[in-house]
């Protein structure tokens, strides 16, 4: 069916559980989903192009707005055609609203009613992000989906503080949606309420009233029990709009996306596996591979027998190893590609399982499987 | 004609003054010359996949025998097949002897009539290189072209130094050629002498009398000024073997190639496309362009509007300065992978004016234009 915004539209097409197969329709895309969007924070997916990004099989990446309105700012990427412009995606982005970086990365933030003053972690530069102004550096950047300014509170915050955060979550969602759309943009509304279910279905019901073309879950993934994340995921999601987008935001781990996407998640975000690349980390079938430990150092086999991407396909673990080692710039990069890759097939995967109706005992069977032979430890 | 070494040989099919074009046969590759060899350290050209590598048109790379003997190990690499094996090179391979890096890289080094001795700069372990295990290593290396291990005076040397060098040498470019040959392994001889052009001439004729495969000039690039280079080489290729391929080593610059491949050079390696792509500079057939300048912020235009490489056909300037400033790893590889498209399309260029006999008008031609547009200033 048709969301909010002319040009955009979501239909389901297989349920299995509370889990479900759909299409999203953007000005730019058609996006399978479940999906993950690779994360490209400054207009740029880590060390890969966007052809390499686009053959992982992913046809949505996140861009980070707090990043790219410092540099080299909103104006002059507006100029070069928005982010996908800039940097040659040829499918659709979405862009975060600047919140969450504003208050992790920036100086001397400070937050009021009516928005966020910080100072550039980059230049010392003062600035002030109100729910209006995340909507016009957004509509700047041309994302196809742009977030609503939201606070997310820390894992460990009071009752108390969650709730005020929500209260403000609300008013700038309101405050977001009241600024003129620009043109084939969407936006998504953020659901916050920390670890606490009846705040999370209170903030849902709140934010699922206003007319979002998708909806977000906010908070999440910042410190709390994985466990504790699944179990409330799997009450919220299902009681998400069935009609609509549900985003998981920076989440996660391989299992976390198995868990939640059971759930009826849709649409995923996270640096996890480009980050973990640049570590020496990879993600495999086989569960994580520390390419640098010593094991590795004779290993003439492939990273992952049950990956056909390039990587797998071509280069030993020895070799692999030996970049890691020695610093070079190719490591990281072939890691990120195939962490990637990996991350598509896994949807891919779970899309087919979803369509058979055989998710829940393929996601048990894969996680087991992971989990045993796991390099790394949880 | 077929060189010493079984499975080479080296077709001269064109010349233009002293200027040649040539077919140089390895066991793995056929090699148009001169050509220009890019430089693959630790078994990776920095940030490139082999198949870019090949992109460029480059059918032969050097790894340098210091840094992988070190690490990961010559033994280690001759289990995966050789450096070729190891990283999945589909061409040819020369390796240096590793005595150039043993002098400037590592600690604590002295010299001896019989052979090198040092400090690894990793570990401070201690390491013996003689023209034996020069040879041995680089037979475990499985490089098609084993260097001869040769003592590189500073540039600045007095004429009793550089004497003493060239006597070394001598003995032990003969000790090198007494150990057993490496199957399909060709070696080639260097000629040292600094800037005297008679020390110059007597120690090609030492060398030449040798039954190398080809000859290298080594110590030029260690600091004399460029145009005194070009009159050396201008008087010592011409009385280099013609039937054999002439290299030298470690140059260079667009001009200085241009230059020495006038003289008769038939090939060259050098880290600068790669090391000054990690710096921003770009070479150009306008000159060297410095992205990290301000003048480019909004520039929508190609890096080279005449190199048909994919980040010139793909990206702007704009773009791939933003990247240098936010310091992602993708500006680099872009720019080490046009940076070597270049040097493949200047070789290309100066084959076919050599075929054309229209050498000297275009290597003057193509320098004065870029002289005139250059950012950085000779």
């Amino acid at each position: 069916m048709s969301l909010p915004t002319a040009g955009f539209s979501f239909r389901v097409d297989a349920v299995d559980g509370d889990a479900r197969c759909a299409e999203l329709e953007t000005p730019r895309a058609v996006i399978q989903t479940p999906a993950f969007m690779p994360v490209g924070t400054q207009a740029t997916v880590k060390a890969l192009t966007p052809e390499e990004v686009e053959s992982t099989g992913a046809r949505i990446i996140l861009a980070n707005t707090y990043h790219l309105w410092l540099r080299p700012g909103a104006e002059s990427i507006a100029s070069h055609g928005g982010v996908v412009g800039f940097m040659k995606w040829p499918h659709a982005l979405l862009t975060d609203s600047g919140g969450y970086q504003a208050f992790s990365l920036a100086k001397h933030r400070s937050i009021d009613e009516d928005g966020i003053t910080f100072r550039s972690h980059l230049d010392g530069t003062l600035h002030r992000l109100t729910p209006e102004e995340a909507m016009r550096v957004q509509a700047l950047l041309g994302s196809d989906v742009a977030m609503v300014l939201d606070e997310c509170p820390p894992g460990d915050a009071p009752r108390d503080v969650i709730e005020s955060a929500m209260s403000r979550t609300t008013a700038w969602a309101a405050r977001c949606l009241q600024t003129e759309a620009a043109e084939g943009q969407a936006r998504f509304g953020i659901v916050q309420g920390g670890t606490e279910l009846d705040l999370r279905l209170a903030h849902l019901q709140a934010i699922a009233a206003m007319d979002f073309d998708g909806i977000a879950l906010g908070g999440f993934s910042v410190g709390e029990p994985p466990v504790r994340m699944y179990e409330l995921v799997a009450e919220i999601a299902p009681a998400m709009p069935s009609d609509r987008p549900r985003y998981l935001m920076g989440v996660g781990t391989p299992t976390d996306l198995l868990r939640a996407l059971s759930s009826g998640i849709d649409l995923f975000d996270c640096v996890l596996p480009t980050r973990n690349a640049r570590n020496g980390q990879a993600l495999t079938w086989g569960g994580r591979v520390n390419l640098r430990q010593a094991r590795h150092r004779d290993d003439e086999s492939a990273l992952d027998a049950d990956c056909d991407c390039s990587v797998c396909t071509t280069y030993s673990r020895a070799y692999l190893r030996h970049l890691l080692k020695a610093d070079e710039m190719l490591g990281p990069r072939l890691l990120s590609l195939h962490n990637l890759h990996f991350y598509g097939a896994l949807m891919r995967k779970a899309r087919e399982m979803i369509r058979l109706g055989r998710l829940q005992t393929w996601v048990d069977t894969t996680l087991a499987y992971m989990r045993e032979r796991d390099e790394v430890g949880d």
